[in-house]
C-alpha cells in the first residue's frame, strides 16, 4: 500500500497538523531531519547551518546551476530530543510568508515503521491559508515520498 | 492619565494580542527588553543568558532567599532588529505550559512616548486559555507598570 502524508487544516484555525507513516525504523526517520547530506537529498536544499541542539539554529539554501541562491529558509531550535522531538521556528527568507512554530514528534510504530507527527502554528489564519494556496499539502507529500526513497537505501 | 496594558484574547483563538503605551522614548522601552540588569528590576527574574541577536537564545531564572530556583523560563531569538522588533520563543520550565511564539514590535509614538505591540501565538486554544486562567492579563499589566517605573528613572 502506498503511504501518503495527511495534512489537516481546519477552517479559521492558524495551525496545520501533518502526519505521515514511513517504512523506516524510528532512528532512520529522525536521521532524515538532522543529517545535512541526507536533508539535501530529500529536500533539495543544502543545510548550510544545522545545530542539532536545544537553542541551536539552522539555515537552508538552494542554488541554481549558475550558483544564484533561489531559496533560503532559517530558524531556531527551541528544543531537541533525539528520536523524540524537535521544536523549531521556520521562515522562508525574502517572501511574504511569516515565521511559524513547528512541533515535530517522532513515533516508533514497529521495528521497521515509524510516524512523524508535525504541528505547525502560524501567526494568523491568513498566513496559514497562504501556505495552503501554494499547494503545501501536495508539496509535503512529495517531499515525504522522496524522504522514504532516500532513507530506505540506508536500511 | 494612568496607562494600562490591553490584552485581547478572542474566543477560540490560539493567540493573544498585548498592547501598551509607555511614557518612555522608544530606545528606553527597547532597552527594557535587552538589558539584563534592567530586566531583573522590572521582571524580578535574572537573565542568566541573553543573546540579543538573530538566532540567539535566552534564559531567565528566579531564586528565593535560600537560593532555590523558583522560576525558570527559556527560549530562542528568531529575529532581532534593534528598536523595532524581536521574534522569540518562550517556555516556562517544569510547568504544563507549552512553548509559545512571540512577536514583539516596538513603535515610536512621540519623542517621549512609545508603544509595545506584542502578538503571542500558542500551540492550542487550551494552552492559551491556561494562561488567561492564571490571570495573565493582570500580571502583564503589573509588570508593565513596573517597567515604566524602573525605566523612567533612566530618562
Amino acid at each position: 500500500m502506498e503511504r501518503k502524508t495527511k495534512v489537516t487544516a481546519e477552517a479559521n484555525k492558524q495551525e496545520i497538523i501533518i502526519t505521515r507513516e514511513f517504512d523506516l525504523p524510528l532512528e532512520l526517520l529522525f536521521k532524515a531531519y538532522i543529517d545535512p547530506e541526507i536533508i539535501e537529498q530529500w529536500m533539495g536544499s543544502k543545510a548550510v547551518k544545522l545545530e542539532n541542539k536545544k537553542h541551536g539554529s539552522w539555515r537552508l539554501e538552494k542554488k541554481d546551476a549558475q550558483g544564484t541562491v533561489v531559496f533560503q529558509a532559517n530558524g531556531t531550535i527551541h528544543e531537541f530530543v533525539p528520536n523524540q522531538k524537535i521544536i523549531r521556528t521556520f521562515e522562508m527568507d525574502n517572501t511574504p510568508f511569516g515565521v511559524q512554530l513547528e512541533f515535530l514528534e517522532f513515533e516508533k510504530l514497529t521495528e521497521d515503521t515509524s510516524k512523524l507527527n508535525m504541528h505547525v502554528v502560524y501567526r494568523s489564519v491568513a498566513d496559514r491559508d497562504q501556505y495552503l494556496q501554494i499547494g503545501m499539502d501536495k508539496g509535503v507529500n512529495m517531499a515525504h515520498n522522496q524522504l522514504q526513497k532516500v532513507l530506505e537505501k540506508l536500511k
